[in-house]
C-alpha cells in the first residue's frame, strides 16, 4: 500500500464543508467518489484541516492509501478528469507510510478576503466579505501584529469548542491590497483553533472602523474572552492558502517561520 | 424626464447576456424589473455594449429616462437592494437629455483574463479561460503591438456580422501578470467588432504557443481573412471594464488614449 498526499483547491460554496456530512455534499465525500472511480477502492481520505461551509481551499492537504498501480503524480491528472469543476487537484506525491495530513502538519497558511467598497461586488460575492464601511488600514496593521508570538488564544476560538490546549504561535500576519478595494490578511502559524482566524478577521475589521483600538488587542487575548473580541468574519471570504509539513530531516520544506 | 447613466457590474455566469432574450435571463431584463420596483415605470434601458452570455462587466453603461424624483446618485443604492447578488450598479448620475450610452461612446476598455497553469482552476473556472500548455508572454507581447492604431479589423471579427466598416483603432494594449499564473490581456480602443477582443485573445494565445509567430499579426490582419486568424477564447474570460464618453467641452473624460 502506498501512501498518497493530495494538494487541493476548491472552491467551497457549493459544499457544507470539507468533512463528510449526512444528507448534505461535502468535499471529503466527493473526493472520495472520485478516487473509487479511479482505483474500485473505498479509501479513507484524511484531510489537514475540516473547513467549514463557504470556506475556500487553494492548497488544502489530504492523504489516502492505495494499493493501485497508478504512478503517484498520475493522480492529479486521472482525478481532474472525474472531479466537478469547483474542486481540482493541484499536486499528487507519494510520502512515507507515516505520513498523516493532520497530525504530521507544523502549520498552515490562511488568507481572508475583505471587500471594502460602498457597494458590494458582483464578481466577488462568494470571494470575499463585503465591508461598506470606510477601513482604516493602518490601524488594522497596528492591531495586527499584536497577534504574533505564541498565545493564549481562548478568546479567538468559537464558543463550545474543546482543545487540550488553547495555545497557539502565530508567525506572520499581514494585511494589504489585493488590488484595491480588496484587502487580504494573511496569517501563518503553527495551528489554529476552531474560527480562529474568523474571529481575528472580524476583530481586524473593528479596529479598521474604530470600535476597538489597535492597543486594545492584547487586553482581548489575556481576557480569554470570546465576548470581548471582534464577530466571526463570514466564511466565503477565508481561504486556506498552505499546509506546512516537517521533512524527514528536521528541516521545515519551506522557511515559513519569519523571525 | 430625466435621463439617469448607470456603471454597472455583473457576473455574467448565470445570464445569457446583455440583450432581452425569449425565454433566457438577460441582465438588462433583470435591471429593468428593478426599475421598475423602485419606480413603478416601464423603461427602455439601452446598454452601451451587448456582452454575450457568459461575458462579464465591470463598468457597463446604460442609460434610462425616468419621471421619479428619487435622486440620480440615489439610484445605484436602491436598485442594488433589489437586484440579486450577481449584479450591482456601481454609480448612477443625471446626465444630458442627449447622452445616449451607446451612441455617444468614445471608447471601450476590456480585460481578458487567462490562466495558465498545467491544472484548472476550482475558484477561477468562471473568471479565466484555463489554458494548460505554457505561454511566451514575451512573444504575446510582441504580438500584442501589432494590434496599435488604426486598422481594418476584418479577420478579428466572428464572421457573418454586418457592419457599416471593419476600421477600428485600438489606443491602448497590454499583458501583464495578475496575478501568476493569471495572466490579463487590457485593450482599449474606439470600438470593437463582434467577437474582436475574443479572437485578438484568442489570437494571442496562439502567438504564445508558437503556432502564430508575433510578425505573422500584421499580414493577418491585412488579409482580412477570419480564417487566419486564431480561435474565438471562450466568453468567461471576458470582462468589460469601461466605457468612455466624451464630456460636453469636447474634452475626454478620461485621458485614455495613450499617444
Amino acid at each position: 500500500m502506498r501512501n498518497i498526499k493530495l494538494t487541493i483547491e476548491y472552491d467551497g460554496t457549493g459544499y457544507h464543508g470539507w468533512q463528510s456530512q449526512v444528507n448534505a455534499a461535502a468535499v471529503q465525500d466527493v473526493l472520495c467518489l472520485a478516487i473509487k472511480k479511479l482505483t474500485g477502492e473505498e479509501i479513507i481520505l484524511t484531510g489537514s484541516s475540516r473547513t467549514d461551509a463557504g470556506v475556500h481551499a487553494l492548497g488544502q492537504a489530504a492523504n489516502f492509501f492505495t494499493a493501485s498501480r497508478i504512478p503517484a503524480e498520475k493522480f492529479a491528472f486521472a482525478l481532474n478528469s472525474v472531479l466537478p469543476e469547483d474542486i481540482v487537484i493541484r499536486k499528487s506525491e507519494e510520502v512515507g507510510k507515516d505520513f498523516h495530513s493532520r497530525f504530521s502538519a507544523v502549520g498552515k497558511r490562511y488568507r481572508y478576503l475583505i471587500f471594502n467598497s460602498p457597494f458590494r461586488s458582483a464578481l466577488l460575492r462568494q470571494r470575499a466579505w463585503h465591508v461598506f464601511y470606510p477601513l482604516d488600514v493602518d490601524a488594522m496593521e497596528q492591531g495586527a501584529k499584536h497577534f504574533l508570538g505564541m498565545n493564549d488564544f481562548k478568546a479567538f476560538m468559537a464558543s463550545g469548542s474543546s482543545v487540550k490546549t488553547t495555545v497557539r504561535t502565530i508567525s506572520d500576519i499581514s494585511i494589504s491590497s489585493f488590488p484595491d478595494p480588496t484587502l487580504a490578511l494573511e496569517i501563518a502559524g503553527d495551528g489554529f483553533l476552531y474560527n480562529m482566524v474568523r474571529i481575528i478577521a472580524g476583530t481586524l475589521v473593528e479596529v479598521g472602523y474604530g470600535k476597538i483600538r489597535p492597543q486594545d488587542i492584547p487586553d482581548i487575548i489575556i481576557s480569554g474572552d470570546r465576548k470581548k473580541a471582534g464577530k466571526t468574519a463570514p466564511a466565503h471570504g477565508l481561504y486556506l492558502m498552505e499546509v506546512y509539513y516537517r521533512t524527514g530531516d528536521g528541516s521545515l520544506f519551506d522557511n515559513w517561520l519569519p523571525t
